[in-house]
């Protein structure tokens, strides 16, 4: 499928990946890969750890995955998911030292860190609270200007981070609920998607730039990549569904660093 | 003061940093700094956490100080000092990891990873036990070939570090006993030296390439790096005493990759 | 069915429980409780946290199974399977913790600490490692006599604490294999057997005090309660079958502590 | 010295302890012993470990002092003071884990269990923040009612407690600055004070009820113990201070649970 200008469209797939923990196993990563173009790799504080990050790094190789820092809160209990009342310099060093982390292991592997998603709670923290947005922005700014920020579309940070020439990748939250101002929903009970209709909901926010809310409308939405979770119990179905749908649309389905 | 080829003499001291968690403080790291020509700065496992890694680099890089991955076990409360049955898959993910993470601070200050050396219990694990020799080698070789490697003078492990053609610094416990077999000794009641005692040891073993044995003979010892324990309570005595003692000698202090 | 003395024969069925951790779920322990009668509560050091704790126990409550801590190594990312170097006087403390830990919630259900069960490596460490035994038996001893230790029947720790006049649970491992000495193995890949199979083993052991070997012997066995790893992927299959083979049998299946 | 109704006054001084960890000491709590009445034993969340509270406990043994439980959240790396966004559930069986922690070092050495204080940020979390306010005095009440719960005077939830019968003990930060409605003040650059200063201001506190303000004022304040901060670096002779002002005044300083 071509674009108004006659090119051909294109959108990136990522998913949360690496988040087991020593004996804990959390999602079928490998069973994942094929489909994705691009993985958010657990860096250690909320979830994985060195052995969990090589071997989903090497997977991430096998299958031509790109890889991104998935940052987290140091609260492995709370899965990241609790907020923390860090300082800014404390935000700053913590996301220093996990770039650093999974940047060993993609040397090994002769790859280049794609993107930086920060995981859980802290997504909102650096997305949209004040007292984060512009520290977060300073440490990205001032480790690699060249490091895409991966966020939700239309979030403060992003639209700071354009300001200051920093590279961004907005989001769209494919599997999750939007309100009509274009909010993300955390539902506490997960709504049940049918992999057909996360895929047609996925394909209508490339093509058209729409996403429905949960009281019924039709608003616009515009990412350059679209995020499954990968930790719902039919998660690979979902991912295939999504993958399959772009495939048969003439969607081009490829990483955020790729041409 | 020059050796018998006519050069000057010159030695590295490196000295133990960035110990400090959280609310705990351990050691005087700044009052330290300007004494020594090598920081082995503790990586976040066994010692240190992401700010007080920021920080102490922060310091090297005002005082010129050379920056090296102080890498330990996964064990905070028993200070990487408790040995651990680690896999040696496990050993790999956990020093690249660590590695890694102190990579991105010296980034930010445009610094170089200058050296490796194992903490507590790791330095013997990795220095001379035949599981783990081969595979510390084959982490240090695939991860940066040009990375020196600091263990004890004579270990198994710098033998063959120095077969495969990789970088070493072998380092003299200055601080430490040794038995008459060049083996250093870990005394549960350390013994109290003088600052002054310390450096004339350090000058002796320097320059001539002797050290006195806790039987009390005096034995072959050969090293380009003296190490401090900076945890001791008068560290900072005995560290500027060794400092003093060299430039008095005329012994040029400086890092280990500096020319 | 009834033992030579004519009385009705019993055995109590013990499983690992509380295993989950935050976000990481590990077994359905809901699922096991109405097949067991002893459940061993992870503590929160290899596995387990306090919410699970509270969780796990209240379904003991509620399904009327006696709660033994299963404590640990201070070591959640190994699971509590690599051994650890820690001290005697580390042992001891870091038992007492978790004894304590446990018991706060059992006071909370109104509820009794029946066993203590070592998990992981823990388990050989205290079983059988001399540097270990005596130390382990000294802090049951001094915190509650009465609290019932169980080890793998036969093991020295078992033989001193009866020697002491502490309280034993020998158990039987009885989804591992045995050497022809009475050993169990710690399979890498864990056989599989089937709950049928399974069930016939623990029927055999009970009533007639005999397993069978890796190598096909049939060699004596003898304990009061019989282990089964709720871990493995069909756990729930193979305890049902084994409680079902018991009632068939006519042996009554119940906790250490009822009469 | 009497109060009013002829009796002798009494006052119970407390402070924090135990909150070593591993290699990292901090405070000198053995030297602090001998001058208090009551110790908040940290319970090894934010601080302490198994075999510090076990040393700790041994020595609040020898000096007969009162020992209570000081609680804190899951965070060691911000000493408990950065506030976390834990569910009520999450409060309850941290809570409860840690007060079962404590038990059983008190069973050992035959010592019951004084009182309960939050530390760092849960002090106000539990104290002050309707969300944690009564899950707090919940978790107390079904545990054991006849704990005695440390908390700032005046604050909700002692008024709370006292309203359903639970067992309050009101303390005064007697070393930290108050304002004019009686809220202590945590400073950043924590004021100097000199031993005599806090000795009289206890004195003050206890005899009239009195304590000065930042802006210069004196207001009214009550409470039944005085908590003095152990790791300022005097803290030794600012406790011996504010016990011999005690001494000389002829109010008996003495645990919260003796008659």
């Amino acid at each position: 499928m071509a674009n108004p200008e006659g090119n051909v469209m294109k959108i990136d797939i990522n998913v949360d990946m690496g988040e087991s923990f020593g004996r804990y196993i959390l999602g079928d990563d490998e069973a994942l890969m094929p489909w994705v173009s691009s993985a958010n790799v657990a860096t250690g504080f909320h979830a994985g750890d060195p052995l969990v990050m090589e071997r989903t790094i090497a997977w991430a190789k096998k299958y031509q995955v790109a890889v991104g820092a998935h940052v987290g809160l140091p609260d492995r209990q709370g899965f990241g998911r609790r907020q923390m009342d860090i300082s800014p310099a404390e935000l700053r060093s913590d996301i220093l030292y996990q770039l650093g982390a999974i940047q060993a292991f993609l040397k090994i592997y002769n790859m280049k860190l794609q993107h930086i998603k920060p995981h859980g709670i802290l997504y909102r923290m650096v997305g949209e609270q004040e007292r984060y947005i512009d520290p977060f922005l300073d440490t990205i700014e001032e480790y690699d200007r060249d490091l895409l920020i991966m966020l939700h579309t239309g979030c403060e940070a992003l639209k700071r981070a354009e300001k200051r020439g920093l590279k961004t990748a907005p989001e769209i939250l494919i599997d999750l609920g939007y309100d009509a101002n274009g909010n993300w929903i955390l539902e506490r009970v997960k709504k049940a998607r049918s992999p057909e209709e996360v895929a047609e909901r996925a394909l209508r926010a490339v093509c058209e730039q729409k996403i429905d809310t949960v009281d019924g409308r039709m608003i616009d939405v515009e990412g350059v990549t679209v995020c499954i979770h990968g930790d719902a119990p039919n998660a690979a179905a979902v991912v295939r569904a999504v993958h399959q749908k772009f495939q048969e649309a003439g969607v081009r389905i490829q990483a955020l660093s790729d041409d």
